[in-house]
């Protein structure tokens, strides 16, 4: 079989030119590229990753486990991930559980960490023998993700989700402190009954969320009142449902949990001949796509998905290259929400 | 080094069922799953892909490329690919290779087949490396992708783009016949004089539908008036520019090639007072999330990206599985879309 040592002899460059090649790395010319990549072709050289990974301790590839590659919020925190491990030298592949799909045919609570188990051992199985260096893993949502043995022995960091175990880095959002600045935004402008449509009562997103309503609510003396408060299911249909109560109570501004159930809340509005924006304020979460789509345009809070991936890809760099920050406790990283300013506030 | 066999007498089964955890497959109860994966973790075995590849043909490992995660037909098509494959008891990973991101840094076009071989050989080097048995090819849009040699030597599947060389399928949206089918129907609503907002002229998209436009318009008479044909950019703003144009031109319905263009007609005819579904019909064509967040409901047409990447894990499995098949010269498969009726048109 060829080796790498004899394709540079070929292509008359030394051997960490081909290896730089072959890792991605793009400090060479067009030229010698093309060159080194044409060599690889016609011999047919394959790069034992196995051989390489024996041979130095760090193997610059990252894997990355999703649960949903579907979930809005999974590709803009892989693709983050990508650009800082590749701008840093690291190759990365990902491996999705699609586990959405099979909680809809099975009907099992993604909160089932059993269940949780039997997809993403194989999963962490695989990783380790590619030789991943590191494994971030991509939650669906945020919910407890205590999926990793203690002494798996090679680094892992989660985003979106959380660990319990302290060997573990998480980035989550800011909950809390995300829902504190729209409960401001909405009592500056005036409102002091909002009726607020969360999601679904045990989820970690619409507890944190809930508790910083109620701390912006008592900075400004305002008593709760929880009657305002209902629980939707996340989707539009259940927006429109909540919508319905809130408004026969006289509200005057809704916050919703999410832009699919703000949606919702818009369709309602629509239905009892109310303009959005004027006749009643709606206020989302999330920044999806369809927040810009809304009429009049959606004021919501956007999750910081590429700081989420960003932050994971620099931590994992730097446990993998740096054993004393690794054996560190690791902390709770939480990323700040911004607010989007749009038209369906007064 | 543990071996498999030895973690199968540890466990009491087979090393075939030990195999067939690694490797995904279901058929063994509960229990015994979890007493594998118990002993994996325990001693630390890492299975060996590379020994794998080379006691046997068929790695039962599919790699796919994706030119852009970040696209909307991209997670989808390779979710669908992934449920194939994970059915038939192949693992899969995802090389992403963020091809927008980069465009949008250097200001480089997409067709221009140099640069795409600086990122795709990389690429196809590495799965290569990893023994992958076949790679499917994402496309991020309608494209040519020859990027892959004639004598690569495992089988490569395209989903989305197309490659000119005839040792590799191509699966691809029918755009003519969902041209034909769109404009056939504003016809039968009784529209005659039917603008169109495409997108960039010079694109493959753009081509195929604008020709299964002419098609069904000269299938019921009618003449082919360029006028009445605008070309934008794919986003909301040009079809916004258009549709004021078009609106000037007397025109009672605007066909849009895609939904986010359709989005900006809805902003030109909402600001002249218009109301889409009564004083104008507007159609889209993606049928993105964002169609049944406009209002009135955006009617489209689907882009069958399930079907898509369902075919393509199809056409890869049989190819490694079926020598004389994969031997049969690649012919082109299209898939139809699919008609969305919702209520922006009269």
């Amino acid at each position: 079989m060829i080796t790498l040592k004899e394709i540079a002899r070929m292509c008359g460059v030394s051997p960490s030119t081909v290896s730089n090649i072959l890792n991605g790395k793009s400090k060479m010319s067009e030229e010698t590229r093309n060159k080194v990549l044409e060599a690889i072709e016609k011999t047919g050289y394959r790069p034992n990753f196995f051989a390489q990974g024996m041979r130095r301790q760090n193997n610059k590839f990252i894997c990355i486990i999703a649960e949903e590659l579907l979930q809005f919020s999974t590709p803009p925190i892989v693709e983050a991930i990508m650009d800082v491990c590749e701008a840093k030298g690291y190759r990365t592949i990902l491996i999705n559980m699609s586990m959405y799909e099979k909680w809809k045919k099975t009907g099992v609570n993604l909160g089932e960490e059993k269940l949780l188990m039997k997809y993403t051992s194989p999963a962490l199985v695989e990783a380790k023998a590619m030789r991943a260096d590191g494994i971030i893993y991509v939650a669906a949502h945020g919910h407890a993700v205590d999926v990793v043995p203690d002494d798996y022995g090679i680094p892992v960091v989660f985003a979106y989700g959380h660990s319990r175990n302290s060997n573990y880095r998480c980035v989550l959002i800011d909950d809390f402190g995300g829902s504190v600045m729209v409960t401001r935004h909405l009592i500056y402008r005036g409102h002091k009954k909002i009726g607020v449509i969360c999601g679904k009562e045990d989820n970690m997103h619409t507890i944190e969320r809930l508790k910083g309503y109620r701390s912006a609510l008592s900075e400004f003396g305002i008593k709760y009142d929880k009657d305002l408060v209902l629980y939707g299911d996340w989707e539009r249909e259940s927006g429109r449902i909540c919508a319905r109560k809130l408004l026969s109570m006289g509200i005057t501004t809704i916050w919703c949990m999410n832009d699919l159930m703000a949606a919702g809340a818009y369709d309602e509005a629509m239905a009892e001949g109310l303009i959005v924006g004027e006749d009643i304020s709606i206020f989302g979460f999330d920044n999806r796509e369809i927040s810009e789509y809304l009429f009049p345009q959606l004021s919501t809070c956007e999750l910081p998905l590429e700081a989420i991936g960003k932050t994971c890809a620099e931590q994992i760099i730097k446990e993998i290259e740096d054993e004393n920050y690794r054996s560190q406790p690791a902390e709770l990283i939480k990323m700040p929400c911004m607010m989007v300013q749009r038209k369906s506030v007064i």
